[in-house]
């Protein structure tokens, strides 16, 4: 932080003054995303005055780097002609995910600024649902017409390079804009510039569905190694690209998503976050866990007769429960990370569960007899012992069995595998590891007592 | 799956007939990603008989997509002279990753085919340590001089293309090979042919040292969206770039670690591993969980005098641990999280833990005023009620402060965030909230009793 904090001041004076020299001259040697780090810490209307000094032109690539909150609180401080330049400048895709956080009012005023043709574009993008292939994709692409030579293909891309978000690969429709080839600049520049961009093309395209999960989409860019993946619609015309930097954001965000639910905390959940904002998201949560103990602790009420009989088995429970809530969150996370990259085929599931349930089952057996051993040496209590280790092994069957089972289900309800199934899962847990142990201890309590 | 088997036994029958042609049939029209997939379920000897028919050169690109097990496996079934060529064509991030894995008398047979150049090459990556940027670089990257024309540049990319992993980034060094400038082939070509490399290219070059840990790489890819990152030695001379889609890869597998070290689990535990496997790799820390398991039930085995006069205690027990490991658990993963993005840094770290320590007492709090109704309503002892709130209040103090501490004290002591922490948090949450219900219910007992 002190290393952006040196040189704010400059900046700063630099908006104060209205110093177009003095402000270019503290970012233009920055790249654009360090420039925005630097800008972040101005107020929004500082950002403003600074986009108003040095123009739209000129601001851009820093302003698309900027955070979302920012960039929105800035655009009420332009002035109606920046701010009708700097929206018709920006890239599609990220004026479509900014537009989209904007009030209705203000979308409104920003709506009739752009021409005809860029407003139908923007309304278009604002249709598609959140985590499709549509709203993350462009719909600034290179194109390109089958029977162009390789000499004018060059030519056109770089007519059409300042304007679109890659040239690296071209497209190639067809009258009806359907997709039938690409080529990459690769190919073009090291193909003999008289021959057809058809002869050269890769035919068998692959492509993504506009409503296709984004997900999804980058789990087929990683298996590909693609730098842009092509978007078509339900005929198979090409509507957007995809391009490898948004997949880095997708990955990211799919990566806090999953942590975060099997943690129960809400994605908007940051260690920035604000107290209050912090406990209201996170309650919930632990309301619903709350519920789901309650039935735990209501399992040890109705075996109270047993535990004040033999008080040794209080201190025992945690034992049981706790391991059995280990072992069903390792089964849990290994099942929800395989879902998450796709390893899991339709046809495999009950191998799978199966599979967890039998570790489960082994690893109970493996614990629970290193469990039973201490409990024997700490107790000299070979029934207590023994009920140990047969409480462990039936707990960590479950475990396995839940930890699978549940984000399974969850997928082919359409809900996300790891939504509340923590919960669940150590619910099931740390209820059966009760049932298990107590439930023994009373069916063997004359014995344990005995030998107690 | 099914997909996939279909059309599996031309594909065999091509192997066991030798019909290059039928085999060129079943995989040429698939891109390599999809081709590799199709190959990887013959077996390596199998494989390795496709390579010897198609030849080295064909097979290289669907060589390279499958997975290193089989990659392996089917080196040693082929002969020296494909081997030879498979391995000189290989790129040489992909080789020497695959040469790591060889037993020492393979490694040896695989270097003596290689001539001088790219033996001394391969020898040179395979001295990076792991995480680094020097194990993932590729040493094929374009390469420039200042002086060149664009018109030359041009020429001399498209001589180097078929070589390079990527052409769409260039890089210019001097004499002494110290990167000092970076220009893009989309620059290249949108400028006058006429005009040198020099007058165009980027100098604020960005780089990584080749010792830098690879998930900072990512992150600084990630913020500047760069396709590729150029890596340099001690001198600034340039050694190698990594591109997007090792940074994919490198995102998947940073989030798979995270997930797992917070599941105690073992990266190479899979759900395609075998049950001992697995068995194996869990054990050990279901093992370390029952050594801390032991230290809570010893906790409650201190109080058993007071719980014997009480056992209402005892079904509260799971109620005060469980909503308190599930508070640790919370700030745990955002705190890991935010570590493993970068955006915690070494300055805001009391803050960090201050904060979540805080969100800990609210929640404790608030969930703490709901569970002290619900336990007068179930017991009507309004001394028990005071104590479940006070007890899961200062519960959940210590989850919120021990979930941020820890992972930044293992961070601090250059250990993963994740390592054990959940491990360490939830024995905290379980043996304090043994302790803080059942030790205020020791100094109320008297209370507790009397309105029981």
């Amino acid at each position: 932080m002190e290393a952006n904090n040196h040189g704010m001041e400059p900046l700063r004076d630099g908006v104060r003054r209205g110093d177009e020299q003095s402000l270019l001259q503290s970012i233009e040697h920055l790249h654009p995303a360090d420039a925005a780090e630097k800008l972040a810490q101005l107020t929004p209307q500082e950002v403003a005055r600074c986009v108003e000094i040095i123009g739209a032109e000129r601001a851009l690539a820093v302003f698309e780097f900027l955070p979302f909150e920012i960039q929105k609180e800035a655009l009420s401080f332009l002035g109606r002609e920046t701010l009708g330049r700097l929206i018709t400048l920006m890239r599609p895709d990220e004026r479509a995910d900014l537009v989209e956080e904007l009030d209705e009012s203000f979308r409104e005023r920003l709506l009739s600024l752009l021409i005809q043709a860029e407003r139908q574009n923007l309304l278009k993008l604002l249709t598609y649902p959140e985590d499709s292939a549509g709203a993350y994709m462009t719909t600034d692409y290179a194109l390109l017409r089958a029977h162009t030579s390789v000499r004018q293909a060059l030519d056109e891309l770089r007519l059409q390079a300042p304007k679109k978000e890659t040239i690296y690969y071209a497209y190639v429709v067809d009258a009806h804009r359907r997709l039938i080839g690409i080529v990459s600049l690769r190919d073009l520049i090291m193909a003999r510039p008289d021959s057809l961009v058809d002869d050269i093309m890769y035919r068998n395209v692959i492509s993504v569905h506009v409503d296709q999960d984004i997900e999804e989409v980058a789990q087929e860019m990683v298996h590909y190694d693609f730098l842009a993946m092509p978007v078509v619609d339900g005929e198979g015309r090409l509507v957007g690209i995809i391009t490898y930097d948004d997949i880095f954001d997708v990955m990211t965000e799919a990566a806090t998503e999953d942590m975060y639910l099997l943690a129960n905390l809400d994605t908007d959940d940051k260690v920035t976050s604000s107290i209050p904002r912090s406990v209201k998201l996170r309650a919930p949560w632990l309301l619903v866990n709350l519920g789901t103990a309650l039935v735990a602790s209501y399992m040890v009420s109705l075996f109270s007769e047993t535990i004040s009989r033999f008080v040794v088995l209080a201190s025992l429970m945690p034992l049981v429960a706790g391991l059995g809530g280990n072992a069903g969150t390792q089964s849990l996370t290994v099942v929800v990370r395989a879902l998450a990259l796709g390893e899991i085929k339709t046809k495999g599931t009950w191998k799978v569960v199966l599979r967890q349930a039998a570790v489960g089952w082994c690893n109970g057996a493996l614990c629970g007899l290193v469990l039973a051993l201490i409990t024997y040496a700490w107790h000299r209590n070979v029934w207590l012992a023994g009920i140990m280790w047969m409480a462990l092994i039936l707990n960590m069957i479950v475990a396995g069995t839940l930890g699978a089972l549940v984000p399974i289900a969850l997928r082919k309800l359409k809900l996300d595998p790891a939504l509340g199934s923590s919960i669940f899962v150590t619910a099931a847990t740390d209820t059966g590891g009760y049932f298990f142990l107590l439930g023994l201890a009373t069916l063997f309590l004359q014995e344990i007592v005995l030998h107690g």
